[in-house]
């Protein structure tokens, strides 16, 4: 990358206050940013901005002045993706099946998809166009794979699981695993045949080691857009909406329904067989145990309202003090009761 | 799957009151039940069962009367477990080394084992009759596998770890890790060895990704019958008995001895070197930090026993209220002393 | 083995009371000992170590009088560790190359290097002297791996993250996984790539079927010789310093700074963007969401100082107490108000 501050400013709609010949090199935070840097800041963290080594800032138009090369935009975090989207090299990766690869006959691939060094594609998958398979991926029975997907090193996708297009799937995901289901008789635990699958549909990415289980019968279901993190476990016949996140972490119990644009934070979880509304937010380490109205903003647990939890924990902090007062009040009582 | 409905009650011992007839060429859960389908119910869940799509449903002979086609049984679920193993198709593996497999010269294997494409057993394995291993699994050196078991994609088996019968191991899972042992001399963390190993008993099922230490010296043990989710920890020389259940994203730290048919909920936890009696029950999140006695029902943490969490959690959400009544006895005291 | 106690107590700079020419044939833990062995205690575990099956037990020396044949030594537990040391058969794995794993003939191995069974390693990867490439493993272009490393099977390690020397990756994890990065725009969630890389120095240890995110831009890093154990999230540009530990299910959010030799216990977590000085103690389930000094011992969530944690968890204790204690104050009062 060599480009002057000029002709970036024009790539992301940006004004440029001075500094248009200026050279840059590379595109970083503000951290790491070194002389021929651009980086970008928000509030609270313009003044670290212009102290940094960068040689341009990218700034929101509402900033004041500002001590440094700048180029200002509505929105800079989405003007820094899309410099960073321009300037990433795409990954090298050659098309075809590599020869140590185990593709079964009966599986259909599309045009310029990739299957890397020894992963394995089981009988009857599809594989859509432009999808890139990792190495020792495991392709099951019956999976069908959408277009321009990526699926990284070390993932399973288990037998009779839909993914769409455009789907990223992290190292060591497991997509598929048997859901937890048991008949306990006569004290011995009877496995519950898990004979459903997961479907995931267009624009969902998913984290390195997650797990989605499989349905008992029917579907364990991924809508459209959700983003899931690290470490984040959809137990059987969960159903997500469209454009949620679900941050490192999260736990999310059988059969629960939850809703478009939903947050979980981190290391929080759910109840199963509840139901959560859309656009709700739960906070870091939350967990609702109850049906959850949309756009409700819970913490805590048993996640309540934020402004409960807060309040609740505003009163504990007071304990303390509380059994002091209690005390004394106990003490001046007897006190006048004694007069 | 196409069949009469008086030929399914036959199956499962249970009664019709009316529809003998009926076709069912299907079997899943409420939601997703068709016309055709056969289903179960359990109270609370019987009328949203009578009002479903499906042909037919299960019900408990305990329930009363239904406006659907139904077959009464003692154990609906256990009923519907076993119409699903009855009409659930075996996986099509084929038995025999797959070409690309890496097995050692040295490992045994019984009679009608399947080791898939790219599975690698390493030196003096020993693999049981009819034992499945699915691609990318490593069975490391000297391990022993029983008969009848199933070991997904992208296991790890390390050396030395034993496995009986019908044992299950979802993808991902690593058994036989280090555990997490160091002495600290002068500031820096050295590796004490984890010389010892992980011995998993018959009809042990392990969930996808869940780890499962080797012991420092001696074994970290998984008895007969218990069932383990995904994302569970078993640290170094933990023991856990027979019959239990550990639900996902449990961690169970070293050296502690879990006795028969416990279950821990998902999220929960326990420290490490205390003992838990039989038939002990964590709520979801809880976590013990000392010993518990059996026949336990512990919440929370430090987690107590359930009505003592319930009572302190009852009083947590008056705590507002009482502060603001610590205020106007403080008031009115003042008052009185004032007289 | 097989060694007299007298020649142990030397390996080990120890003092021995009686039994100079007991046989010792395995080196275990308490629990396991049997009559040929040698085990170690150390208080409060001396009375049971006195009643164990061992020949021998190594004892602190300022250990009063002990009713078995010992060796007295300053650090039991590491004197232990020596032994396990000298007396653990190393893995005989062999050097070289297995024809099943794939090498790209741009990659750079060290003498004496072991890559296993179907282990692949892309395009300009260099491997340090030494170490050992368990099966399956996934080692990607640009990575460079120091001398005498261990990667266990099922590892990946992503393009560009640079490995130090003596670093020991258990099963299972995952290096180098995308970071958790979107804008939204309009509802919908666009990925932010994220192009850094994970450094890991010299030393450090990371556990089964952990994941440490690479970075946005820049790197995550984590310096030599911490510690990280099973199912740890280290998310993108998070800094971790020298000789720390984070004990399981422990989730550190995106660019937390965290000094040297601080101690994450089991199922803590921190928020992201903060600092956390030298030295410092999270108890298990804790996670701080601010600035944390050096030297702090932290408890609860959110994290505070443990003593503060003590004595709100004893007023909580209290709360049912106090409840009652109120009303009595209140009906006491209004006796008093009356007359």
């Amino acid at each position: 990358m060599k480009m002057m501050l000029v002709e970036i400013a024009s790539l992301i709609n940006g004004e440029i206050a001075a500094g248009d010949t200026i050279e840059i090199t590379g595109i970083t935070n503000i951290d790491d940013a070194g002389p021929g840097d651009i980086t970008f800041a928000v509030p609270p963290h313009l003044e670290k901005a212009a102290r940094c080594k960068a040689a341009a800032v990218i700034i929101p138009d509402t900033a004041e002045e500002f001590s440094k090369p700048a180029i200002r935009v509505t929105n800079p975090r989405m003007a820094f993706t899309t410099l960073l989207n321009l300037f990433t090299p795409k990954p090298n990766v050659k098309s075809g099946i590599h020869p140590s690869a185990v593709v079964n006959a009966s599986a259909r691939l599309g045009t310029n998809v990739a299957v890397m060094a020894q992963a394995v594609i089981d009988d009857n998958a599809v594989i859509g166009d432009n999808t890139i398979i990792y190495p020792h991926t495991y392709i099951g029975r019956d999976v069908a794979i959408g277009s321009d997907s990526l699926i990284y090193p070390n993932v399973t996708i288990r037998e009779n699981c839909q993914l769409g297009k455009r789907v990223i799937i992290q190292s060591g995901a497991v997509i598929g695993s048997d859901g937890f289901g048991f008949v306990t008789v006569g004290g011995k635990h009877q496995k519950v045949p898990q004979v459903g699958n997961v479907i995931i549909e267009d624009d969902v990415e998913i984290g390195a080691n997650t797990c989605i289980d499989r349905a008992t019968t029917g579907s364990t279901l991924v809508k459209r857009g959700t983003k899931i993190d690290n470490f984040v476990h959809l137990a059987h016949n969960v159903v997500v909406g469209e454009d949620c996140f679900f941050v490192a972490q999260t736990g999310i119990a059988g059969s629960a329904k939850i809703g478009n644009n939903v947050t979980f934070a981190g290391q929080s979880g759910s109840a199963g067989h509840i139901t959560i509304g859309d656009n709700c937010v739960f906070a870091a380490r939350s967990a609702p145990i109850n049906d959850v109205p949309a756009k409700s903003f819970y913490a805590g647990f048993p996640a309540r309202p934020h402004r409960e939890w807060l309040r609740s924990e505003a009163a504990m902090s007071k304990l303390p003090d509380l059994v002091k007062k209690i005390r004394e009040l106990e003490k001046r009582l007897a006190e006048v009761e004694r007069q």
